[in-house]
């Protein structure tokens, strides 16, 4: 483990400032379309419980955009769009603390903005949070997004962060964004399949609901941090390229 | 920002012929997978009101074959296929109006063709044209595909245009494939989820219907041309390799 | 055009046989899965009508089934897997007419194969055929299978067999899983979307059906043969690598 | 042919317990999002027959979670991720037989735990497991796993193990999910479509169901065998670079 809090300066450099931008960019994008399906489901079955058709859009529209978001971002600001992602990637020391609550901020906000063009452009509907099904309880959905976050973080290690990756190049975004349709398609039913504290955050301001918001906090940092710990230290070697563009 | 008018040589020189007539070839393929596959689900559903089964089919049939359409065009034209794309590329530079006027030309005619082929092989079933639902405006609709437009031109910067793109040559077009199938998923139900111009103009011009189509020109171009502006003068520097064969 | 007939001892190699067997196995696995998916739509439905998850599963089935054919036969036999592909490419002198026979005779005998399978392991279930839906006329399915199958040879030719093509190493076999994928979504309740006589021949062999079956040797062979001498003529030049094994 | 059972010692390097544990993880994170795809659908209909867009759902399912199970793994263990797998490659001579009995044990932990978790997260629901549907033998059904995994370990050779694949690093995960998918939509109504004893046996384990489980593993290893025979010996030539990390 190599945490890195990092000088002040070089999270304030130009290039930090258009990582922080692509940050923004490219979790608002996600975040409009993942939230958008969720909106786009409720207009045309009028506020139907989910069904399976349901569930392949919301999971396929999730998986699609964040595959997007990744590869957009790649070469500027490594494409994290995911506090969870940048807290594992923080305790590997990929990223020093100080950008990384840069990325924080940007990625809330994106969300943020993403949430309100949204009750803009469906004309006022229903802004829809993550929450825990009927007969789920609370620690079973911290559980629930405790393995899949591990699993999202653990992917993105894998093919993004680890020096060994080699010609990964295209592997990453694709892994990333499939690993996250395959999990929304097991867990949505129950926890929501969230992972990402940004995309569960944006709504609940936008909605002025914050009930269960906490878990999509706690779970997914949680289950970011031990993959980050997990893959740095049993599979990852020595000295190690930046994911980030840590000026 | 770098606008080129072009000389007018170069834009009838044998090479941008090729690139015209294979412009005009992606956007048909892509038209008449993506119109048709809206006629399929009228066809199946007795023309049901859209459903979220209906919503994944529609999505992914344009997904896949926007992907396909960029990809077989890439080494020829660039592989815009979309209007939008051409005005925010050429907004950054990366086309001479000239050759983009003739770009445009190329992808209108490949999507009315298609719309006119598919009336013949469905035995004179309609053709469906992009509007906005009951219940949005036609402001929120324009305001919704100048969000869902600067994705995909900001994604077609990021993945395409940009020389710092490095071994992005494979995410290029899954990338751009993927947010329009994602975007589709988010504003089919609402404003149809165009992003493209020459998508909803041909349509029309087969059904001799061309309400709200003012609505899917004035959003693409908007939203295509601050993704130009964005990514070109932020994003990117100095001298970059154009992206069409600029002969 | 450049069509060559070939020498006779070339088409009797080892490197040969192997292709054809190649071949074999691959259509195989595409026609099992393809025909398997439509086995199983009418296995839960109680043979219902197609509806449009229907049409969702069967296409992606279709999709990504021949991807796999495709990327698995690539390096042996070219992974045509398909006689209007080789028929377009022989036509664009990417391969001798006498080699193109004994891909067809292999091509042929893999669904043939795969369709008895089929009904082996169902239990004996009826093998869905190609055929023109309820409204559709014969001309109008051959516009059809001619337009779809231009497609997917064009987009053949643009990512496999194009020396332009660079680094497309990987995009080819996706491009033509997902322009089939697409273009079933769009075909598939008009003409079945088959763009290949032999995924047609097969279950017409094992049902004992042929209504209709003329249509899928029309079609696609007359698509795919426009998009061979279009595509050879206008965007390729002077010598080229052929996409086959002509040993 | 060439099976080596390995010396005693390599297979107790720190590298082969690194390769161990990324097998466990590898399965748990593809049999948990791939079970639970299954136990989502039992959720939101209430327990209701398999339809056409569950076997959708399930389908992506697991075909995107086991293109990223495998691309996590590959340059760790090889990403194998199933017993029939490393027993194909075992038989065509890429991994001893004592690094492959080691390969069996993580993969089978793997899914057990995964199992095991899915019943305290969604708060003890019935964990589903594989048997050969109403209509269809117990031979019918080992006669379709053979094949379908034949199709699978096929392609495991053909994108990962073989030689002459070139540029195929990103083909080969996304081969192997895309096979698994199509295969489960044309084999999911009748034999459940595993492929991999792994993935069966979890399930059971949990569930304390051990009935018909005998068949997800004749049926694999049968179609794996004959996969390997046939690959390794007629299309593979002289060495090999092998797959896993035989240290």
């Amino acid at each position: 483990m190599a945490i890195a809090f990092g000088r002040f300066d070089d999270s304030f450099s130009l290039g930090s400032f258009k990582a922080y931008l692509a940050e923004f960019i490219s979790t608002l994008l996600f975040v409009f379309a993942g939230v958008g399906s969720a909106i786009a489901f409720n207009k045309v079955t009028a506020d139907a419980a989910l069904d399976p058709s349901g569930l392949v859009a919301i999971a396929i529209c999730h998986g699609f955009a964040l595959f997007v978001a990744v590869a957009v971002g790649a070469n500027i600001s490594g494409g994290h769009v995911n506090p969870a992602v940048t807290f594992g990637l923080a305790l590997g020391g990929q990223i020093t603390i100080l950008t990384g609550i840069f990325y924080w901020i940007a990625q809330l906000l994106g969300s943020i903005v993403a949430s309100f063009l949204l009750k803009v452009v469906t004309g006022g509907l229903a802004v829809p949070t993550h929450n825990v099904a009927a007969g789920v309880g609370a620690i079973e959905g911290v559980v629930m997004e405790i393995i899949i976050t591990f699993g999202l973080v653990y992917t993105v290690y894998a093919t993004a962060a680890d020096p060994k990756k080699g010609s990964l190049g295209t592997i990453a975004p694709i892994a990333i964004g499939f690993i996250v349709g395959a999990n929304i398609l097991a867990a949505g039913p129950f926890s929501g399949g969230s992972m990402n504290p940004a995309r569960s955050f944006g709504p609940a301001v936008a909605s002025g609901n914050f009930q269960d918001n906490w878990i999509y906090w706690v779970g997914p940092l949680i289950g970011g941090g031990l993959a980050g710990l997990i893959y740095g230290n049993v599979f990852m070697h020595s000295e190690h390229a930046p994911l980030s563009n840590d000026y």
